[in-house]
């Protein structure tokens, strides 16, 4: 089996695991968790996003938990933004690293905004160059490129236009996510070997949510073809856009559980990880989709022979 | 991705599935549920097994259910046993295959049985013979090959000592089960690899739990590793015997729901296959570890645009 020795988690679980949350966490909370996240060894946090506070207002001090966590070399501290304001909120609380998104769905782009996908990246120039001109990296992401909740299917061709849009635009970096849960390992094998052989030049992240119970195998199969970048969510926080009460994104515990027994270095302390992931659900309040919180480590269940206990 | 063009799922739900639950079905829903399965194109069907029926008292009327279900052609209808006792049972009813089952673990075999695996399975040569002389087919099962609660790493080779017993035995059908969830694809790749190549005359079958969140993943390495035939359970019923409250089987209709996806054929009734997981699900009155029964099938999620509803 084709696997890399090395793969980066980013963590996205204070973005996009704790804006699908009921509850909304304060500053300390937050500041509290990503700051154990760095610690546990991850290289990419994704701490929140620059949306408007109505709309998303789980996020909506971001801008105060950037100020507040401790940063360390070498980490990249990302949030999540839709336009210019996005980017001048991040420039303004020391945010170094943006990320922007577009729907892969044509018809639901044209229906809402009379544009493709790839003429609302295009749109994203002016926000790339500001960014750019300011020293702030830049990351763009494309939902759904693996199937949409509107058409179902998507053209492969179609979302070789977003990413050469993104390219035109300045930008490199791409995240491919399955927000609604659609993708399927062979599917994600053929189009990011595709991908990959067609855009050389970019920088691939996957995102898979774990609406169909498939993130994981999902993330074998981007293994398989060469993707060494994930977003996972502690716990298994967030959710599906479109299915309420569905499973959320992919948990870093069990992805990092994996990749532990499989020998796949990530430089990730996993002990602290689930810490982490236990110290979210006590704040919570309720119980995610984790198998590794339920179930623990393989490495923890030895049993002792005269009694039948854990060891 | 080297996928096999069309596999096998053996539904064995009915016996490792309610043979974890606290309520015992009567026959009349056993056999309303076993008929449903055969109805959606299984070829395989787990009815029960025929343990003591104070050890498994959820199992205790598999007798009385092989009398009363439909049985089709070409559909297997197997039945676990441990010894000549359950085989003499599997006669009087009709039953007409058997499993047996061993687990890898030396140590646990030694401490409780004062021998080795393969001693034990050298030990069911009896039941295999007089299974055979009555028409009987049989299969064997080894539990824990990919990792074992008591030594927690199982050499390969040991996994080959039993193998080599089952073959000696006259058993050529042979099933490797991760009953505590300890596998990891590119382990369950190897291993697969390693088996058929030392062992080309066995038909193997792969059995997985969804204890740490990989049976899905697993099996996709299965196949990879070119085996065609795996267990899962309606609904995800089932469990791990080490870990209380554990995630079970991995669930029939969120693996046949990927292989659908997958253009990957098994002559199974999706939508039948979802229907009777709900009936299931009612049955015992609490959910279940199915993605599929929370999220839906990706081909029901089509949202009309003007609405945002689901078409």
């Amino acid at each position: 089996m084709n696997l890399p020795k090395k793969v980066v988690l980013c963590e996205v679980g204070p973005r996009d695991g704790l804006q699908n949350e009921p509850k909304i966490l304060s500053v300390e909370e937050k500041v509290k968790l990503i700051d154990s996240i760095t610690d546990s060894g991850f290289k990419v946090i994704e701490v929140g996003s620059f949306m408007h506070p109505k709309a998303v207002p789980q996020m909506a001090s971001t801008d105060e938990v950037f100020k507040k966590i401790k940063t360390k070399d070498g980490v990249e501290y990302r949030a999540l933004i839709a336009n210019m304001k996005g980017l001048e909120r991040a420039m303004d609380c020391g945010c170094r690293k943006v990320k922007l998104n577009v729907s892969a769905s044509k018809s639901h782009n044209l229906a809402n905004l009379n544009r493709t996908p790839e003429q609302s990246v295009a749109g994203f120039k002016e926000t790339v160059q500001a960014a750019a001109s300011c020293n702030i990296e830049i990351s763009g992401s494309i939902s759904m490129p693996f199937g949409s909740p509107w058409e179902h299917e998507i053209p492969v061709d179609d979302v070789k236009k977003i990413v050469q849009a993104y390219i035109d635009a300045g930008v490199t970096e791409i995240s491919l996510s399955d927000a609604s849960g659609m993708a399927v390992p062979s599917q994600v094998y053929n189009i990011c070997t595709e991908m990959q052989k067609e855009f050389p030049m970019v920088k691939w992240i996957l995102h898979f949510h774990n609406t169909r119970g498939l993130g994981v195998a999902n993330i074998i199969a981007g293994m398989q073809a060469g993707i060494t970048w994930f977003d996972t969510s502690f716990a298994g926080v967030g959710g599906c856009p479109f299915v309420p009460g569905a499973a959320g994104n992919v948990s870093t515990e069990d992805v990092l559980h994996m990749l532990d027994e499989m020998n796949i270095e990530t430089g990730i302390d996993l002990d602290n990880t689930i810490l982490i992931s236990k110290m979210l659900v006590k704040i919570l309040g309720h119980s995610t989709d984790s198998y590794i919180l339920r179930a623990g480590k393989s490495k923890d269940l030895i049993l002792d022979l005269p009694t039948g206990q854990k060891k």
